[in-house]
């Protein structure tokens, strides 16, 4: 997005800033952000409904009627007003229609391979769903040298496009009749030594857990579910040595961190443009979530050829 | 307890050695053993069911009938038979009536607090259950240089004997109409950076897990619960950054590991006689478990002046 008017008090931004905007944001004063151990930054985390933190306001109305924010970027739209704190300079040689999804689903699945897990070197790692968090994890697990990168879906045609992106060994639930979490204990000699939850199903949480070893099997939650908000699992998964550990934008500091990753990207060291199945037009908009709702894409970029911001700090 | 004899291929023992004997081994062998990262050892560990692990059976009898193996250690007896990959040998200095404490809560706890959570400096934890078990993560919080240490109870004669071991603040739950989760998350200004679980009570991992704060909160449990197996938790609570890890023996390697925390105990560098409340005769080995349920004591020492142990490779 291009800056198009930036308000009061900021002046980290100008009028021409080439800027990626973030759901979550920094701050750079609260608890969180100060410790230098979190991304989950009090302010401009994601507990904001839609509206600005100064004055619990919306900046959108159409015929007098208040629209809200959504999700902090109010993206969908070719003009938007942000907060400062969910908006990242980045150099204006880097493609915006690429690196746009460095603002959600690649750099969460990136950053739980290398920040929340950390993955070591020779190391088995199990995904479960393979949309693009799941396929940017297996990326992040590649470059990190783990051996086997075993991808589950129920879509067997993700088998093939998985391997793109690192995962050597694809699992569909449906073609065994031995639970996942056991063909996974069998095949592994025990277990994974990490696993990820990219679903967004909290049933597949525990799964996860149950995929990965004894004493220091890691299982990392990134989905966030649309039902059942509860995670269960038996207490002896834990006190036989195994983690839960949750993930929001893959532990990232947005305005901190992302620079990296769209250096990482020009010099090409991480792949992008292979995630984008599809470009689409804003007037099209609807086709792209017909295309998610079927499971037919990975992402599509929906084009705004002048879509701008004022960023705020309100 | 002092090595009576040893059985075929057992080079490590002889006679008259001083050992600890240990619910958990480490056979030294196994995945787990050889990781170097976990002592949940495949062989020795809890999935045996009170019989030897080469032919399946016991060792014990009376009138014929077989006396099972309790905890691999069988303790509650003058002369035992245990798998010499749960016997540590320690030093004949070392008072066995008081560093068999080692041998299970005071070990656990200092484990948990150090190996599992690896406690920094200057931090705030919160432990639920002031046991043996959570006075003794007090115990390694307070030497890792934590600044606050709240023990959480139900019974108020707990306040004053946690002080002894590093409690900087006693919450009672039935004294506030709050519930204390939310007494927490308010005196510590969002949660703690740690909080431990050492009730045995699944319900109260989830209150622990909200005890501790957004972005790197994380929550150990220690306890077996009696009933309910199910950890059940809200997956916002890990979405926000919080992990929750399990904690066997607070991850010690039993063979490899004890002998360093019999020489801190030797160097008064760690507490131990001040958790034995009780001295108890075997004979009155029953008072003992009278005191334990009632929560009148701490540990009760079983004293057995001439226990033997055969130990056996088998």
């Amino acid at each position: 997005m291009i800056v198009e008017s930036v308000g009061q008090g900021v002046t980290e931004f100008k009028e021409g800033d080439h800027v990626l905007t973030v759901f979550t944001g920094e701050c750079m004063q609260c608890r969180q952000c100060t410790s230098g151990k979190s991304n989950v930054c009090e302010v401009l985390g994601l507990e904001r409904r839609g509206v600005m933190h100064s004055d619990q306001k919306t900046r959108f109305s159409i015929n007098g009627k208040p629209i809200y924010h959504y999700c902090a970027v109010s993206s969908f739209s070719e003009y938007t007003v942000v907060h400062s704190g969910c908006a990242v300079k980045v150099s204006p040689l880097a493609p915006l229609e690429k690196i746009c999804l460095l603002s959600c689903g690649v750099a969460a699945g990136l950053g739980a391979a290398w920040n929340v897990a950390d993955i070591c070197e020779g190391s088995t790692v199990v995904i479960f769903g393979l949309g693009t968090l799941g396929l940017s994890v297996a990326q992040g697990a590649k470059l990190r040298g783990a051996s086997r990168i075993i991808g589950v879906d129920t879509n067997p045609e993700k088998g093939e496009i998985a391997k793109a992106f690192g995962i050597t060994e694809f699992l569909d639930p449906n073609d065994s009749n031995e639970p996942i979490q056991q063909v996974i204990k069998h095949i592994t000699g025990g277990g994974a030594d990490y696993s990820f939850e990219c679903i967004g199903d909290t049933g597949m949480i525990t799964t996860a857990l149950q995929s990965c070893c004894d004493g220091w099997g890691l299982t990392v939650t990134l989905g966030v579910p649309k039902e059942k908000p509860e995670v269960t699992a038996h207490y002896g998964l834990f006190l036989n040595g195994r983690t839960l550990k949750g993930s929001l934008f893959g532990g990232w500091k947005p305005k901190s961190d992302l620079p990296s990753l769209v250096e990482k990207y020009m010099k090409k060291e991480i792949q992008i443009d292979e995630f984008i199945t599809h470009n689409i037009p804003f007037e099209d908009i609807n086709k792209a979530f017909n295309l998610m709702r079927a499971g037919r894409c990975l992402r599509c970029v929906i084009h705004m050829p002048n879509a701008k911001a004022t960023l705020v700090k309100e």
